[in-house]
């Protein structure tokens, strides 16, 4: 945001005359068909297949990815990480460094806050994915709150930003990727900078060599290919902040920014694909149904499968860590003919996923039911 | 193909009627705009981002996966290999025998034989592939040449088949994914049964716990997830030979097979994107431009950079292996401006790529060349 609208007016304001002048987002929804950009981004960015729902850790070639630019060519012999700001004294940290730091692995499902976009009538013009932007991986690497402690953060702290090396424009705006978190989150004892994916070096497409992982938030949270963390004393006003990743109505709604998971489950499609249609077949008799759950407001307390619009109960395993999937399956006896096959998470907090979607300007957190046609014979 | 046909009529005949019965392709080339079904397989098979042209092998993830069906489940412990049919004696092998075989590593770049397919006009309705639909490796497995002296093939051999666990219905047909060699090509010291990629073991998604790769030809031929292997003494007759995988004019042509990678360069895009329209922008200068160049028929000879319109011949590197690509540069002094730059790569047989599209109805083998335009600032 240039700095002489920031001084005067309003935050609120200043994005709003900035979305009029800088053609922020790239066309209004559509009911159309797709479009040639849309297609460029899917072909680039990686879903993970849903057979891979069988997966506990997903393997790192399918674990989704949500790039924004292009994947950075770092060194990582020259690369060094900055922490600096609204702090007592900053670091410079090389690999080597970070490496003889404390270390933590944890599990952590981690999704696109755009999962689901596609699927929303009208279309929000962006990354359309339908439903496999999502992904499990073990991350390894130094709690941020070590390195923040080491820094020292002063009293008067509110956010801490992270700057990533990927660089493009977005909106109008040229820009490095960058997130911020409010310091109560940062300080969490899981939010880990990694600096391995499932006990090997973390892939290009995935941060190298050092990514940020937020446990619970939508993808768009942890920052990849790091290069400095900035602790700040006034909240953080950049693009990916301010502008992208916000629940809106319309392009004038200032909106609630994008954080927290929502409650979601998957189902493995059952049987065998058509190549070109995807549709399911399968023999009729007895089959198990399965899939996974997760949420970042509370642990996934129940998963009901639909079938032709009928809910039964699923069994719900223990997840891993508390922001990794839970597995779930059902016994079904599979009778001939056509089929509808849904499924549908309640997390602790009560949250359940709505049965029809509950649209925005952005197509931010869409966890509508997934409903899957199979064909029995 | 049903067996009552095939007994009765011409090859060509039998799938002439089978491809009317059983509309064995989805819908004729379109015009129009892109569907839901390609969509769907645009977000489930993977592009390698034009950016990891950077790379001399790229890593897993970024590989290029063009999956037929379903990721099929494979247990490595119970999974074992038949070699059979026209042989003097069958094998059955576990991968623990498979490891205590001679084994090679070969560097490999493979393409989708459907590598530009969206590009064409009408556009074939299939795996939407822009330019990203190839990758290298290095895999490292059994000679195929070595089993099959093992098992002795007879002298009327003239083909051998791969069968893979991949399973589902396509054009109407319900199979698993299987292709052939000719028995001279099965032969090649250089094709490999790979349980190894980058060294490391091979990932579900493409092909664990065995797959064949074979140098030089596109990707359709390097079977996953290998179940069976089959020498015949007649043409292999099934649908990802006989039917999918030619090059036709229209429906009715029965076309000629795909096999050799035609030669093709790609250029790394220069400057950074935008996030929506992808178009490139950079600062005025001077640039290296560079990617890589390969061909199946023979070793790249030259790569031409067009600098609107403008051919200068680039540096060539000598590749790593046979079949595996160039690396490619020219410097470049950007002016400001909007520039179209492109590549165009001959191979030694004087084989040079189209500057604009050579048409076929499954849209194969489309090598014309990259434009990317660039705005200097």
């Amino acid at each position: 945001m240039p700095k002489q609208l920031s001084k005067h007016i309003s935050p609120v304001l200043a994005r709003r005359r900035q979305t009029e002048r800088l053609a922020v987002h790239p066309a209004e929804p559509s009911d159309g068909p797709l479009t040639a950009e849309e297609l460029q981004l899917a072909v680039r960015n990686h879903s993970m297949p849903l057979e891979a729902l069988r997966n506990d850790v997903t393997p790192p070639g399918l674990h989704y990815l949500l790039d924004h630019f292009d994947i950075p060519a770092i060194d990582g012999n020259s690369w060094h990480l900055r922490i600096g700001g609204a702090v007592e004294r900053s670091l410079e940290l090389n690999l080597r460094a970070l490496s003889r730091a404390p270390s933590i692995s944890v599990p952590v499902t981690l999704e696109c806050a755009g999962n689901g976009r596609s699927l929303l009538k009208p279309r929000p013009l962006s990354q359309p994915w339908t439903l496999e932007g999502v992904g499990t991986a073990v991350w390894t690497g130094v709690p941020l709150a070590y390195l923040l402690a080491q820094a020292g953060v002063d009293d008067d702290a509110v956010e801490v930003a992270f700057t990533g090396a990927d660089a493009g424009i977005q909106g109008g705006v040229r820009q490095q990727y960058a997130r911020s978190l409010p310091v109560d989150q940062a300080l969490r004892p899981d939010v880990v900078l990694a600096y391995r994916m499932n006990g090997t070096q973390l892939p290009p497409q995935h941060g190298f060599p050092l990514r940020l992982v937020v446990p619970g938030w939508y993808g768009m949270a942890s920052v990849k290919w790091l290069s400095s963390i900035k602790v700040l004393s006034k909240p953080f006003a950049g693009f990916q902040q301010s502008v992208a990743y916000r629940y809106q109505q319309d392009a004038d709604d200032p909106g609630t920014p994008v954080s927290w998971m929502k409650v979601r489950a998957l189902m493995v499609p059952p049987g065998v694909p058509d190549f070109f249609t995807r549709q399911r077949i399968m023999p009729a008799g007895p089959v198990m149904l399965s899939g996974r759950a997760w949420s970042g407001h509370g642990r996934v307390t129940r998963v009901d499968v639909g079938i032709d619009g009928t809910w039964l109960p699923a069994q719900v395993a223990q997840p891993p860590a508390p922001f990794a999937w839970s597995a779930w399956s059902l016994p079904w006896v599979a009778d001939p003919g056509d089929h509808e096959l849904s499924c549908r998470a309640t997390d602790a907090t009560g949250a359940t996923q709505p049965l029809d979607q509950v649209w925005n300007y952005q197509g931010m957190g869409n966890n509508a039911v997934q409903r899957i046609k199979v064909t029995v014979e």
